[in-house]
């Protein structure tokens, strides 16, 4: 087992595991957060626009953390500084 | 074990449970989502054309992060660097 | 251990498992969504079309998620591009 | 251990737990649809009719994933792509 | 370790496990149904015959799962593909 | 480690702890059937027959995922198709 | 490690940790049923008779599941076949 | 390592978490019993006795699975029929 | 590694397991038993002598299962029957 | 590795977690308790006398498994059998 | 295995579970404050204001132990001390 | 790997577990210690000497069992009896 | 593998865990804080600066906790006395 | 792998892992009581200096544990005698 081979195996685990782990979480939250949303809306249809406001803005908030993860995976696949010492090498 | 083998070898296990992991938190979080809203035609039919509308908008938020793994492993069978590099060697 | 057979190892396994765990989630959200459509049914009979409909998009998009590991372990199982091209070799 | 005993090995194992695993969910899902429709006909007995039609229409919904796993184990034990290139060759 | 030992072995592991994986859940699942049952027929005694008929559809259901279980670990017990090719070998 | 007691170890394992892990589920499943039955007893008392035969309907439901672990546990002990293929070689 | 020691190793340790498993959900669910039959005492004093005598089929039926673990146990030490074939050969 | 040392081995450790595992629930069942049958008290003073006598019956249920394991640990270590054999050879 | 220390890594291991994890149910189980007990003074401060009694038979109890955890790590440490044949030989 | 230095080392292992693990449950009953005294004082400041004494004799009681432990530990350190036999000789 | 492919296999896995692990609870954290701004909302549309701010406040300092993360991550990626001196010798 | 190293290793792994482990514990019913008293101070402000009282008598008695795993760790880092025989060796 | 590649080896993969585990408690704790914050703005509008300064102190004291570990990280890969002792070497 | 390094490794891993998992719980418990002190003030807001000053010895004794393991921590980077005896020999 080489080097080129080991870097590009632990890349593959790292990237996959990192979105499939990262995603958990946001996805959890973002569904309690429309659950919140859904029940404001129908109790209160009135204040509907800051509710929705709220939401989307709470949603990115969330999702942000989701693209953390997605952007290391990318890097560690596209953008890979171990990758490029190795096989500049 | 030569390189090849090693690099199909991680990518397939890796594609597998990336997508495997990155559906649990999904489908659990599409499901509080469409609770709620049952809920909320249940308790105020009035508004169920703003209430489907926010779930279709959250329902399609959640779905991102359930697609993010979906590529990850898309790329990781079809369009994998590092198997590209070693082939290619 | 040859390469085929540790290709087929890891494809096996990898297939199973994926939608063994992919099915887990969307299972449990399905049977909370359909708790919540018959206790919306029987909170308020009028409303039955409304939510039968509701229901059953939701239970789509959450199926949805199910389908993605399914199809990811069909891949793996008969058109797997890295089996291809070891046996191929 | 040569290649033959390996990959039934594999699809042994993977054959019995995709469809222990798979089974868990569906089992606890249908098992609180149940209660779900208990509770609503012991609330509205008028309903039942279409209760017990929403029910059945969501057990086969969560049936089905169950399916899918009984499927792949059965593919993995009657019709194995990677057994059949083994014991062919 | 020759080959035949190994599948006994495999065969042995999986049978059991699978039948013991796969009946926590029903199990479970039964019991929960049985107490809604009871809930509903001491909350409404003058439905206890949908109560009851609605009960037996679910248990017959939420078995199947449990069933699927066994089936696999008979087959694999006395009807296995893999066994009978090695020791027709 | 020759391959009599390879299978013997296999065997023992599993049957002690396939009757192990089978026998949790049906217990606390027949403890929580056993709770909505002293329940639906105090709050109607003149509903008890019902009750009862409910009841002991559910438990021997619940009782029979019990016994499938068992058998298979006396299969492995009593009947075991690999162990009788092993010795008589 | 010859054949005897290793029989009477998985012996022992099926043995001792099939019980022990075996009867942590037993004792659980006696609990939880005797919690129930103290508070249905507590709530209707006049059907005590038909509480304590459903409460002791229940903590019978739950009791079984924790014999049959014993059992195991037990022939695993005193009537075990394997340890007798080993060291009648 | 001998035979004697690894029955002795195995004999030591499953005696001991054979023990410690079975204390486990029996604990707390009775202590979810004790605490019921304070809340009965508390609730129902005029029923104390007979709330007494089945709490002292539940407990010596709860005590038998304890007893249980206690039991096969006696057995293990000062009538192990394995060790017996070993070191009689 | 000779028999004589595997013995005594052994027994100090499992000593000292066994009472750890022995003592964890207990503790809970009589907190939850104080805790029931300070609530039913509180609500009726006249039975607090039949409160105070229950709750110490039962303190009793369930001390009785931490016991029988510290008793086989005594025997395991200073009553050893596998360490006094291993010592005499 | 000779004998002086396993033992050691599975005694200073052994001792650590011991006392460790065996402070989890206590301090959380006890926490369980305090928080019960706490809200039965505010509930009945009249009975603060009574309260505060059932307190203190259920602290001593759970204090006294958590003791339990540390004298395990403590003889595993200053006071080993197995240590002394092994320096001895 | 060579330094320089070490340190780079560490650091590749390090970086990618940190940022995964680190946005599992601010995820859900952040979802938690949403959803109760949004119920503030539905209880108090005229503090609004204030809850927009609180809430603005709150999920920054919840982001910035993500951010902690991300910027351990970069630095072993980017700026790595050890990676640096292992490829300047 | 010599004696001195392996008693240092294991004294250094030890004595930092347990700290980390002992300290969960309290820190957590400390917590819920403190939340009661704000709590009854809240409901009672009448009662808060004796609250305040209760709370701290209560905080010293949790805070013992993190001071046991405190001293187990100074033991073993500064008077251990292991490494002083060895290192007087 | 030399001295210097496991220092950093073990220095890389603490400093990443160190930070990763070290926020999870932080950010639910103060998520649960900004909740409770937000609910009493909610409840007592009058009250949002006493409610403001309170949280604000809170959150501060929360964060320190998540600060420590990642001064512990920092000094791992910017500070580290063992890295420092080796590379002088 | 010489003893300095195995001293080194040991003593990183620990100080890491010592300070992350030691400030879970705090971290938690501050959580709690700062929820519990905002809904004290918001149902007293009267109380609100004896709240604050509970609030702030709670938090200090809170702290306390946590610091515990950062002294540990700081003990083994920057006055580890083990790693002084090793580097002085």
């Amino acid at each position: 087992m080489d080097s080129t081979t080991l870097i590009a195996f632990a890349s593959i685990l790292t990237a996959g595991f990192t979105t499939a782990i990262g995603c958990v979480a946001p996805a959890l939250a973002e569904g309690k957060a429309i659950v919140a949303a859904l029940q404001a809306i129908a109790q209160q249809p009135d204040a509907s626009s800051t509710t929705t406001r709220t939401l989307f803005v709470g949603l990115a908030m969330i999702e942000s953390t989701c693209i953390y993860c997605l952007v290391i995976s990318m890097i560690l696949i596209f953008a890979n500084p171990f990758w490029n010492h190795i096989i500049a090498k």
